[in-house]
């Protein structure tokens, strides 16, 4: 990790790219307060951590902008460095004009990251408390808000660093047998070994089942609306943006060719596809058969199907069904729609699996988002044990649990201790890996080339 | 202006829309302590100003995010009123989850420009300095950049001011005139009233002057490229700009059809655009003829018309030319490229008025660039006089012009001191309006709504 353990000093705009009233710019590492009073028309020198110091931003003679500057000094601050934000005016012009000012005058740029992975380095949060930084940043509903905050503030750490203890003591036991060579000695209770290690299995086996609920959280459900024209798919669309005000309303990445809309349902995000977007197509089921339409449906976790109860016959409706699901293994909601138009008995008819709705006067759309959610969320109670959100943990969980699989089946036919203690290693290797009490620079090149620059 | 003069508790999201590493939400007004303070770990009643205090955004009993808060007491804030600043992670999310929860105890969503509203309100800063912090923020040039921190500073309030102070002391001594009634009394020289007005109208008249290139200056001079295939376009674009790296790589509103590049020239901002990206025609000139490219060559203020010197007969650039000109009275550097491949002899046989450029080999091209820099900045020494950069301010100072001509026409002959009186009026209410020492809620908000929002 050489080349990690360096405090020069780093800076980057750390407010979202682009124009507003204003942006901050900021710096950490040793010499910062020098560097940054070069600058500045006042002294920060002396200036107390803390505190917030008004004046110019000048090159030379020049007056670049007025600017607020605060003043953090080690250890209360982000990096536990050094540390200085710059609070300019907001246009791209004067950020990049004072960024590139004082990396003129010594500061380097910093690496996405690199803020966030000064503050793991130098001890003040752990790995996965670094990774929660980047969740945090990135999240989009309740539920990953929640998730991103308990694992910053350090849930998911102390569950494995827990478990991490209790096995490193076995292992202290058993490595302390190898010393003693042939004398055949147990200082480690197989018995107790096997239980622990069958408890950390279930533990694991927990974690990693919470994965797939953990991922969902994290990034959305996608879920694709289909049907023929005029099944009422916008109608729909509508009462459930209406009902609540979306906190969402712009995803990331959506394209000009599909129409993508953000629903928090209890929390969850749902981004809901409308295909009709896609491509304007006469007969709509038809154009599932276009590729692009595929490709949204193989990516999609729900699919809503609505159709016009009125109009089309349950034969029609199977058709469609198959048409959808014969390339797709997703699970298929079925919306009977426009039931305001009908009798109580056609009512009735609709078979029980469908959700009886009329988009138009809002029946039934309360009860479709109630379903949405627990297709997702079968237990509500799971969202207060502890969630995988990360695929490096669920990874490092997935080897931990072959690891520990390991030594149950060595123990089953009696290999020698070191072997054992060797498959042990293993296990806290991995456990390791998660909060970082183990890592290498690749790891974490790795992880924090995932940040936004200036985190 | 009754509506302005409150100052309850204002709130608004400073930084630029968008993810990044941290983002700044404002607020200014009466109990913004308090009202902050119920929603944090601690208590900022007391807290000093300009003072920076750690700890988590709390809803109920819900950890909302971990944040800074800067502290600054009246009158040494911004908007002179007691502000805080919270500096929270920067997720989308988080943003909105802190600005809804801030209304939610009291804040009012602050409307665009209201912080600085406040800040020329509550007389910390004039009007035209208040236009500037906006210019500012939009800037994207040097040369614009410095304009507007100029007037940020107050250069042209006071050149305006002084000329309104002079002004007020003639129109006293006239309004005194009026008090004696029939007595036919004079108290306001009328030689030194005439040299005044005279000596305000030419100040006044090269403001106006300046104002087409403050325009230039803080809008960018749009520039076309437009030459028959091969004729080297993009190769000299691609010499323009590998050059010298212009800051600003991107231009707000370009569109997917148009190839925009912004090119800055000693300060100056050029914005080029490369007509090969309107229609990609197999005869460009040809092309000319479309609507959108007429309609780009319209809007533009300069035309490089590029051709391939060992290509085409002085006869066929001739026509070339007419075609652009047809109907458009635009200014036009003719660029004679790919001289590298040419003799001494036929290089001389180029008209004089052309520029000799190979941009393969970047011979000429600096010349270019020179060239197109005097073609807006006619005289450098400009840039150091005060320039008008403002549409308002340009037509507050055509109406004094107008009304100081009244002046003059009246005294020529010999009105009543009460009618020049009033055109003296006249032509100090329209010099006041741009500093804002006379102001109307219309004006105001006309003004301060064309923000953004949390300046």
């Amino acid at each position: 990790m050489t080349d990690f353990v360096n405090n020069n000093c780093i800076v980057a705009i750390s407010t979202p790219p682009g124009m507003g009233a204003l942006a901050v710019i900021r710096l950490s590492g040793e010499g910062v307060f020098e560097l940054v009073s070069s600058v500045f028309t006042k002294d920060l020198t002396t200036a107390k951590s803390h505190t917030i110091h008004y004046g110019f931003v000048k090159e030379g003679k020049e007056t670049v902008d007025e600017v607020m500057i605060s003043v953090f000094r080690a250890p209360k601050s982000f990096t536990t460095e050094d540390s200085v934000e710059i609070s300019c005016h907001g246009s791209t012009y004067i950020q990049q004009r004072i960024l590139e000012l004082l990396i003129k005058k010594g500061a380097h740029l910093a690496k996405p990251g690199e803020f966030t992975m000064r503050a793991f380095l130098n001890g003040r949060i752990d790995l996965s408390q670094a990774e929660a930084v980047a969740d945090l940043i990135a999240s989009e509903s309740t539920a990953s808000h929640d998730l991103a905050i308990k694992q910053m503030r350090g849930g998911f750490s102390h569950e494995i660093e827990g478990l991490r203890q209790q096995l490193i003591e076995f292992a202290a036991l058993i490595e302390l047998e190898l010393d003693f060579g042939e004398e055949d000695v147990e200082f480690a209770n197989r018995a107790d070994l096997k239980e622990l290690v069958e408890k950390i299995l279930r533990l694991v086996k927990n974690l990693m089942q919470s994965f797939h609920l953990g991922n969902v959280i994290k990034n959305g459900v996608t879920t694709v609306i289909v049907g023929r024209p005029n099944a009422g798919k916008s109608t729909l669309l509508n009462a459930f943006l209406n009902e609540e005000r979306a906190i969402v309303s712009d995803i990331a990445g959506t394209t000009r060719d599909t129409i993508e809309e953000a629903l928090n349902i209890n929390g969850v995000l749902f981004k809901l596809i409308d295909t009709a977007g896609i491509r304007d197509a006469k007969d709509q089921i038809e154009a599932l058969g276009v590729e692009k339409t595929k490709e949204k449906m193989r990516s999609s976790t729900l699919l809503l199907y609505v159709y016009d109860a009125g109009q089309l016959s349950l034969q029609e409706v199977e058709q469609d069904l198959q048409t959808i699901q014969s390339d797709n293994p997703i699970k298929v909601m079925v919306v009977a729609n426009k039931i305001d138009a009908l009798t109580e008995k056609q009512i009735n008819e609709i078979p029980a699996e469908q959700y009886r709705v009329s988009a138009k006067t809002k029946t039934g759309v309360h009860e479709i988002k109630e379903a949405l959610y627990h297709k997702v969320i079968s237990n509500p109670e799971q969202m207060n044990t502890t969630i995988v959100t990360n695929l490096r943990h669920f990874e490092a969980l997935q080897k931990t649990q072959s690891a520990l699989q390991d030594v149950l089946n060595g123990m089953a036919i009696n290999i020698s201790s070191d072997l054992i203690a060797m498959d042990i290693r293993h296990a806290l290797r991995h456990l390791g890996e998660i909060t970082g009490s183990i890592s290498t620079d690749d790891l974490l090149d790795n992880i924090f080339s995932n940040f936004c620059i200036g985190k």
